[in-house]
């Protein structure tokens, strides 16, 4: 039955929705389990928990009630502010349009038809503590009269250059390495190298964070394989990246720490309305704003 | 004299750099100046004053020691932080070079020759004080095979609803008014529906303040009149906004204000990294980073 279209579209939607569920249930349990100096740095602030919200796509491409059948669908934001992720956001997604003329030219398979349908999820972590890294997870499959997977997952530590961030970077990196292995032995090097070329900032001649993979447009010819694999990356990132920031979660920091993250924030916001094509896309073609401005961080300084 | 293209270029640009110095002193005065229960919340932060930097273009575009005679100049940046002004920067530059192709098909004059020679002031100003407004000034000078001068002023108060905010629109509207009409009957509407129009952000469906105007590309025929013009925009914006900033720095404001003015902040920064073509242009083309980021605020938030 998975080579029957309205059968993937149902099963990865699902897919992406119970990552979110089992995303945000560890996530809330880190913020119960912290403990150690970081509990007194952040005062009285509550272990948090997500809430959400829901949008609807409207027949104009904004946020609101469906009015073709053609068009449609919308999603649910989750977030939380604790005491442990500062803010956290999780989009899921699943909607269906037209791609303007422009975009249908670079678009797979839009060029006779510009209808697409798409669903994924996307996530961004900005932590209370300077010495846990921010984190970035996104997959999505996209359907035209192709189909294909994209997503990844890239890792933002305050203090780059430090052992920790090092350590984490490497778990991190041999994580994804793992998941690329299983699917494909040209997989990681060519993702990682991808992730390292989008994330980066050229007017500040410098990258966002320490990386990690970025893929897009994957249509082996197998759909169960990149369906599979695209899985494995959010079981990576599931596995992998609560660990990391329990590790790192409960130790106390110092102003000049905090400070120094707070610079790094406004890196990210650089990156994230300058470069990210997501959010460019988003913002200009009437995306639901505060799905894609969930990824801001709380708080940034440009001292 | 005025004839002569050189003469005109030092000329402009000798404007544009005591301009620079007159409100640096005005500001500076202010800071002297700020008393009332403000002076508390402010803590100890003392009187600032402006540090200026140099900064010079390379003929990679990039900043660095001059390489070519056709390609070269630099800036001087100001900025202080201070207690009334939290960040206030003020660039002044005079550059010269090659449009690229691509920029060059956009620019008047530049289609047969893509020589360039610019110089002008940008100023962004962002305040303790909630209960006073933020504040943006640029005029330049570009010369191709065409000549022209563009600028113009917008404030943006934090409250804009506020009777408060009304007044200082209004006071700022009229004095830019003032100097429109005394140009050219047609250009206050113009220019004013021109910065309504620019400033505004589709995605939030805002504004990013209460305007001002915005000009481009005058070139009315008479060098002087136009030149006469710009001079008299930022006469008229050093009239008007410290007179507004005195009124409004000294009395207190509540947390609940601060808050508010962190949130509209985070749309400034929003608006300026999505949609302000000069940043956009200059950091994508190689432009000094600091000069055109003075414009971020100090602190920003995305609740």
């Amino acid at each position: 039955m998975t080579t029957d279209p309205a059968y993937r579209q149902e099963t990865s939607r699902e897919w992406f929705e119970s990552l979110r569920d089992r995303v945000c249930t560890a996530f809330e349990k880190i913020e119960d389990d912290l403990a150690g100096p970081a509990l007194e740095l952040v005062g009285d602030t509550p272990a948090g928990r997500f809430q959400r919200s829901t949008w609807t796509r409207d027949s104009s491409g904004n946020s609101g009630s469906t009015g073709s059948d053609d068009i449609g669908g919308g999603g649910v934001v989750s977030i939380m502010r604790g005491r442990v992720f500062e803010k956290v956001g999780v989009n899921v997604s699943t909607v269906k349009g037209q791609f303007t003329d422009e975009f249908a030219r670079h678009m797979p398979g839009a060029g006779e038809d510009p209808r697409f349908w798409a669903s994924g999820i996307s996530l961004v972590a900005h932590l209370q503590s300077p010495l846990a890294p921010a984190v970035h997870m996104n997959t999505r499959q996209i359907v035209t009269t192709k189909s294909w997977f994209g997503g990844g997952a890239d890792i933002t530590p305050m203090f780059p250059k430090s052992k920790e961030a090092g350590a984490d970077a490497a778990c991190f990196h041999a994580a994804l390495k793992s998941v690329c292995d299983g699917a494909d032995p040209a997989y990681y090097q060519k993702y990682k190298s991808w992730c390292d070329e989008y994330f980066y900032l050229p007017h500040r001649g410098e990258s966002r964070g320490l990386g990690g993979i970025f893929y897009d447009n994957l249509d082996s010819g197998d759909w169960d394989a990149d369906f599979a694999f695209t899985k494995s990356v959010g079981d990576a990132f599931l596995d992998c990246y609560p660990q990391l920031v329990a590790g790192r979660m409960g130790a106390a920091w110092t102003e000049a720490q905090r400070h120094q993250q707070l610079v790094r924030r406004g890196r990210y916001v650089e990156f994230n309305l300058l470069y990210d094509r997501g959010t460019q896309f988003g913002l200009k073609t009437g995306g639901n704003t505060e799905a894609i401005l969930m990824s801001m961080p709380p708080q940034a300084i440009w001292p």
